[in-house]
């Protein structure tokens, strides 16, 4: 081992987060289970290890490819790390809950592993929490996602963000409609992708299609913006598809209207993207200063079927990290470290005043560490205060009660057992103000 | 993928943890993370992947075995699942926490993977929460963890558990004073490990030893037992390091019985098993019809120095899925299903009046689901009921305001809108006592 030129490093895309972020990381987490419950989500927790080959039947080839496998010596078939958690919740729903009433609300908070792109700088383990609402069809199920997502938003305090919506049938009704097939097709969906309207005119020039095609085609690149994007595209398009999928698109905007959230919506129908198994709305959440997506979800009507079990469905999922950097530029939510309270500096030989004190006070809901160091008085109260410990309290004057010294300017007060122990009194005093 | 036997199955020793289960190992974890909080430690996120000779460095080759590794065509370097969680934060303490004052407290929860024999029925994915205390070599540190453990089985109801203390440096003190070297030395070990004393007589039958090790080694299968046990080692062991060992755990029983948990604790010195990575105290919870422990814990003073920077350290981990069990066979404990207070039934085309009440309601801390299928009340009543939702709401009334169904019996009542809203009316009402 010792010839190894780093034995302490790790792999790219992977990191350990310290307390400060990984307290954001819990918070986060805990603010998505918690919007979930009131909204009558249950939690379900599935395995971080599986057959591949049952993962790859709930992906398309883009996540297939980025999944971490690998050959199981015990079972001698291949295993594979999850890569997204949406699938194994179809699998969960056609399988283990099979047979159970419709419709699921159910919600998740875990990790997958993705293969990146080395020199991309993304992560290759994700932080997904998210709710799967599985059963109903209707845009009021979608909009309930969006809605969901917009009170998580507020919930953590980020104010500025804009929830993009899309419907990947609208792309694919234009496309279906145009007849362009093979190469030609794949350059028109890139050159739609990147919203590049001279590129798609150029190979509408050397590829020609029926005249109602032609507008449907030259429009997508411009299809994105407010509400009024919708009007504009009801008056270019006229294939089935894609007037069906704007309709829904519509209902989708109405419902948002009665939740309140109108303000946060963006509406993008050039959108090509979705994860391999969206079907209808998708919707992604986006913060200024943050490049990637802080949520992400849409309509997959055809998953929970490929595990045997035909259920429309809906749903989305935080990305936790890039929550993180959300919220570690706002104000309020770089909380850094959790705080913590005491730390208790005893000097006695006894320890059972000691460890009763702090027993009482943990009751009364403080955070309170014992100093087990032999050291002195100063040097603890540069520990506590070097680790974010707001005050020490010193217990080796019986006669006269407790001493407690404020760590950030070493100010000190003496206060009773009896004080110390009453509930509220610590938490009250003036060293316990920030 | 059609052609597959089992297109949905799941790798032996991995799970789905549907919404009963998954609430219970929420709870464990959540209540780990409380105690760790109230006892100063702060919770760090190691990674789930890592490179796999990063990991070697801090595992014996027991655990080393166990991992999961595969070849990360990225990187050309081997990668590892963790399969363990301390040996990671001993690394984060020697690299990212390095120059930070000693000691740290730090917490965790996560998954790690094991391989297991197929035929065990033991679990590959491990729930692991835990704590590591830093940079203290004293017994108060080792009581500390004890202490902690015996208050996180209490806070979670677990009333019928023994903590099984043991030293591994007091085995190893016998078997060095003893000379026995190779096999003979490895059929002894094993025979102590099943504290079979026929065995240990027949083999030192066989090969001698100086008569004081012979008392020992005759010993050791039966020092296990209450505190007496302590007394009865002292008077046959005589070589250094046993009684060293020895003098140690004396000191951790004596602080233990000012933490007040002398009632849980049972003494096994025969004890040779913990983890590669153990140098002094362990300790493993155990309950009545668990067959794995429910926590575990010990020393390891080397650990940290393996990544660079020597210091001792005491720690535990819950053992998840066991305290699950044991949560289960407890009255208290098995709390089924988090319950779901509301479900709306809204009749009306108006959505705006449904979607207010339920944010209202929300915000009072009921959780709230809409039954957004368009079904009759006969039919959302037995979804409610089936479901485990408490209450169904029913909306369509606006003269007379709402009518409230408890889903077990069917029993109605009128409210009015305005009660509905006001704090405190609903759930103090009569339909929402169990």
């Amino acid at each position: 081992m010792n010839t190894l030129p780093d034995y302490t490093g790790l792999p790219r895309g992977v990191a350990d987060y310290l307390p400060a972020r990984a307290a954001t990381i819990a918070a986060i987490e805990g603010q998505l289970l918690q919007v979930a419950g009131q909204w009558g989500f249950q939690r379900i927790m599935p395995p971080a290890l599986e057959f591949e080959e049952v993962l790859a039947s709930g992906m398309g080839e883009g996540l297939r490819s980025r999944t971490f496998r690998f050959d199981d010596w015990q079972s001698g078939r291949m295993l594979a790390i999850p890569p997204d958690i949406t699938p194994q919740i179809a699998r969960i729903v056609a399988t283990r809950l099979r047979g159970r009433p419709l419709p699921h609300r159910i919600c998740y908070s875990g990790r997958v592993l993705r293969h990146a792109e080395l020199q991309s700088g993304r992560s290759r383990e994700i932080f997904q929490a998210g709710v799967e609402l599985i059963g109903l069809d209707s845009p009021e199920a979608d909009a309930e996602m969006v809605a969901m997502a917009v009170e998580l938003m507020q919930g953590l305090g980020i104010a500025e963000f804009t929830v993009d919506l899309g419907q990947v049938a609208f792309c694919r009704g234009v496309f279906e409609a145009s007849g362009l097939t093979g190469e030609p097709l794949q350059q028109m969906q890139a050159a739609v992708a990147r919203k590049d309207a001279s590129a798609v005119a150029a190979l509408l020039a050397v590829h020609p299609v029926p005249e109602q095609s032609r507008q449907e085609l030259l429009a997508l690149p411009r299809l994105f913006g407010g509400r009024e994007v919708l009007e504009d595209a009801l008056r270019v398009v006229k294939n089935e598809v894609s007037c069906r999928a704007l309709h829904n698109l519509h209902e989708v905007v109405a419902i948002l209207e009665l939740h309140g959230v109108t303000r946060y919506l963006t509406i993008d129908l050039g959108e090509t993207r979705g994860l391999d198994y969206h079907t209808g709305l998708t919707f992604e959440g986006f913060a200024p200063g943050v490049g990637e997506a802080l949520f992400s979800g849409g309509r997959y009507d055809d998953l929970t079927a490929r595990y045997g079990l035909p259920a429309p469905a809906t749903g989305f999922t935080c990305n936790v990290l890039p929550l993180v950097q959300a919220l570690e530029a706002t104000a309020a939510g770089c909380g850094g470290e959790p705080r913590r309270d005491l730390l208790l500096f005893n000097q006695r030989a006894d320890r059972q005043e000691a460890l009763a004190i702090a027993r009482a006070l943990r009751g009364q809901g403080f955070s309170v560490a014992r100093d087990i160091i032999r050291r002195d008085f100063e040097s603890s109260l540069a520990y506590a205060r070097a680790t974010g410990i707001r005050c020490m309290l010193v217990i080796d004057q019986p006669e006269v009660g407790c001493l407690l010294v404020r760590s950030s300017d070493g100010k000190q007060t003496k206060i009773t057992r009896e004080q110390l122990l009453q509930d509220g009194f610590l938490r009250q005093h003036d060293l316990f103000q920030e």
